[in-house]
């Protein structure tokens, strides 16, 4: 298959800093879209899939997948998108399309293993994917999405994983008007849980384990902070939440949260992988109905669907614009917290 | 109030034996129901009641919450029995009645404490309450359940709760035909489970640690038996389950369960109460939206739907009848698991 060189950031090891490389893209096929980068998110799973911290890396990484770009050029077959349009590519960019959870929109749960926008082996190329720190990109059809035009387009970048992931749960556990949810953490994911639960009417309260991010979360239109070290607050705060969102992305107590779960509520982690060290207390499960549970992303109709509610609800991201040069940079305050919420790449810097 | 005395099995302290007993019931109030107790049936909590394993036994301990018996009496504005009427009683004989748990017919979860039918405060008498092992009960009819004919009334009794206790997690979790459903856990509750299950028209798996119990589950209906130790067998098992109802009243790993889950599966707890020492791994649970819950016995009204279901389906519980006067053995057998699948005291022995 004929292929196109584009401009590209990655790692070539684990320990190396991400550099300009180059990288192939292929010739558009009938059912591609072909996509001028404009901006890309720069998420957590960038900086751990780059340093191989969940295993399984294999390089050259080229991460992001938080992408919005215009299209450049359509395959024959292509009904979504037109040359000209604003869209946005997320985490995967190809699924079997045939199993049951394909059949569902639940792409993500792909039974065949979807295929994510990085690090995934390539159907097409004799390669890996490569990500959105680069140029352009050429993606089936199917996960592009389109981009409502009244949002700046550099915030909806991280609507396309930290959004989704928080979205998919309140959607999934059916989160309306009048609904109490809680939001564990506010960084890139949690941010966009308050902002996302606020639109669809909820009453969002922050866990938060200092005083300190009180003012940020009410000013993100957050209802009420409870600091989780503090006892009292924690044992007022019992059996209220219907919803709660943990987006804390370490091991940490669950328990605490649980009981904070009103009859038949749920603890979503969208955060964390691996195992909870604290041990799990059943008896706030069984007295309640309470259940803890897990999600990961969103499928491609529910990532639409979200897009479509940020265009009218005028919902995107907080972001801080970094040049793609300093991306290194970025990776290192990115572990110290230190953004408000989210860095986006102008990929302007790559030209 | 005008109380009556009558004959019961109960026991003055952790450490004694359960003896024959007198103790008082109310007069029947204008919403009461009296009740000739014919059968009770015998559930692990009354073991463990007896012989406060929980904490919290307040003595003398009157056991019993699967209560079969016959209307001997009603209050001026009953409406919903009348005297001659079979009848049951679960683990609850009151709650609020005005919580929104009551309010959704979710009394088991009343946010004001339901009153459970033995070792809790009464709120007629100035004492506690006392269960089935025993002549008589009055209880207030909205917990007094209707129990259709056609039904062996020894082996009813266990419905009450060891069929409710899995019945709830199967109408909630939305079992129907197709369905798979899987079971941990072969005693009381396992085998009602399976029973529930298959008359749900589910398909219904066991899960099981040794291969013994596969004829006996197979006689229950059951369609498959996996050896929960073979390696092998759990992992051509990965990914299948809906719903797994664990009737396992120790501590045990979950992990291997939930890897056994289907796209939004869940494993629901229902016979374990503290904390699970085996570190939950989130990882198989934020890949496939797996969830962990539990869930403690249902409803009243869903207690009549699931009488009304066994009248229909023609299912009852598996059980071995004693003598009220062979108890203390009965629960040094239970320890041992030695019961197919749940001991059933017949009143008359207590006449």
């Amino acid at each position: 298959m004929n292929t196109t060189k584009v401009k590209a950031f990655g790692t070539e090891a684990q320990d190396a800093d991400l550099i300009e490389m180059m990288i192939e893209r292929r010739e558009v096929q009938p059912k591609d879209v072909e996509i001028d980068i404009l901006y890309c998110g720069v998420c957590h799973s960038d900086l751990h899939t780059a340093r191989n911290d969940w295993g399984g890396s294999q390089y050259p990484i080229v991460p992001g997948h938080e992408i919005v770009g215009k299209v450049t050029a359509i395959g024959s077959e292509v009904t979504k998108h037109k040359v000209g349009d604003t869209v946005a590519v997320g985490c995967m960019v190809d699924s079997c399309r045939t199993c049951s959870s394909c059949e569902k929109d639940l792409e993500q749960y792909c039974l065949n293993g979807m295929t994510g926008t990085y690090n995934s082996p390539d159907k097409h190329l004799n390669s890996r994917t490569y990500g959105g720190y680069s140029e352009k990109v050429v993606v089936d059809e199917h996960f592009v999405l389109s981009v409502p035009e009244n949002l700046d387009l550099a915030a909806v970048a991280p609507v396309l994983c930290a959004g989704i992931t928080t979205w998919s749960p309140l959607r999934h556990w059916n989160v309306k008007e009048g609904s109490k949810v809680a939001v564990v953490g506010l960084g890139g994911l949690g941010h966009m849980a308050i902002k996302l639960a606020k639109g669809l009417g909820a009453q969002v309260s922050l866990f938060s384990r200092t005083p300190s991010k009180e003012q940020d979360a009410k000013d993100l239109g957050c209802d009420e902070v409870i600091i989780s070290t503090d006892e009292n607050q924690m044992k007022s705060s019992m059996g209220k939440f219907d919803l709660i969102i943990d987006t804390v992305p370490y091991d940490h107590d669950l328990n605490p949260y649980i009981s904070t779960l009103a009859i038949d509520g749920t603890l979503v982690l969208v955060g964390y992988l691996g195992q909870v060290k604290s041990l799990l207390n059943t008896v706030p499960m069984i007295l309640g109905r309470r259940a803890v549970a897990a999600s990961v992303i969103g499928g491609i109709a529910e990532t639409q669907e979200l897009l479509d509610f940020c265009g009218e609800k005028n919902i995107v991201s907080e972001i801080e614009m970094i040049d793609i040069q300093n991306i290194n940079d970025a990776y290192e305050r990115m572990l110290k917290s230190d953004v408000k919420y989210r860095f986006v790449i102008d990929m302007k810097s790559l030209k």
